[in-house]
């Protein structure tokens, strides 16, 4: 088989992804940019993201929540219809927020937050959310794999021997995406993963049903 | 079969034992624990733990890393053989110490730390570790269990929808012992586990090999 993606449905032999450990960071309107870093400002890109379009912009802001404060929180662009705030249990911790985990772009219902920048400060009815783990994958990897959109998968890695396995892992398909594996910051130190590191094997793959979120990267 | 905890190796039911998430500590010599806080310092007990005689004590320090400082880290007592700082990933990573994981006791070619307190500071040599994730259990427990001491199994989490697998979970032995799994804040956190849960099952049981490494609680 000619195609670096070895299936794990078909075969017995796992698919090794790369796994990006997402920090906290927030996801801004154009509306939200201009209050927190002045009438016309556009954001910058500081470092290109694997998936298409998506980077880590130059501009960061401070969170605030009634237990505390979490300073040099990075945006990443490109700006959204929706402000979106992805946290950590640790960080929620931190603030005293209590979210949800949630797809991005399911956020109703979600708690607000206190967002502060250069310019001006902006309070959140709600937004916050804890993202639920999730794979990105385009439509030819997906049929490889043997999976749909929505389909919740196993994932293990194997890091300095504490072997883990997250389970209901979301996949995310679309013809955009490249194939990579979205775990929050206590999941990525929960397996040892460090920042420099990104390969891990894709393990059982058992099919659950249809989540029927709306979801966007 | 009249005993509470179901078999998992004889059986195909999983077992349901409870969850302990250990927050950052350290564990004291007496004769640190006097440079901390005061010639014939005692400690003072605070809060029982479920593992015989161990407690959380009144008394918290100051470590102090390259990178920044942790207030109020809890001292649990009795006082020990050897000065022992246990940290998660998270917490390393903001005192900008790399540690090893390892069995408790186990320290030799760990790093070093400061640790403060209100009568003076000691700089430790080496006692700082991730503790690996393990479980506590008598003989007699471990019997029913068809596990000895050093084996390691599999532990799987159901919180929220948000299935999760640890594995070379290692098993602890010994005539004291109560039945508890130990997580580090990363872990429990990646599990989605609040601080008043506790419940959880033992799933495959697969045992590997003994570590042989020495240990104690």
């Amino acid at each position: 088989m000619s195609n670096p993606i070895t299936p794990g449905a078909a075969d017995t032999q796992p698919a090794q992804i790369s796994v990006a450990v997402s920090a906290r960071h927030v996801h801004l309107t154009q509306a939200t940019v201009e209050q927190l870093f002045g009438a016309g400002h556009e954001l910058k890109i500081r470092t290109a993201l694997l998936q298409p379009d998506q980077y880590a912009a130059d501009e960061t802001v401070t969170l605030i929540g009634p237990a505390g404060r979490l300073p040099n929180v990075r945006v990443v662009g490109p700006t959204r219809d929706e402000d979106q705030v992805e946290l950590s249990r640790t960080d929620q911790l931190a603030l005293g927020i209590d979210a949800p985990f949630r797809a991005s772009g399911d956020l109703a219902g979600t708690p607000g937050i206190v967002i502060a920048g250069p310019a001006g400060s902006v309070t959140l009815g709600h937004g916050v959310i804890g993202v639920l783990r999730h794979i990105h994958m385009s439509p030819a990897v997906a049929d490889v794999l043997g999976l749909e959109n929505h389909d919740q998968v196993d994932v293990a890695l194997n890091h300095e021997g504490r072997r883990l396995t997250f389970s209901d892992v979301i996949v995310r398909v679309s013809p955009t995406y490249r194939l990579e594996l979205h775990l929050d910051t206590d999941e990525g130190n929960a397996a040892g993963l460090r920042s420099s590191e990104a390969a891990l094997l894709l393990g059982r793959v058992t099919r659950t049903n249809a989540s029927g979120r709306a979801s966007e990267c």
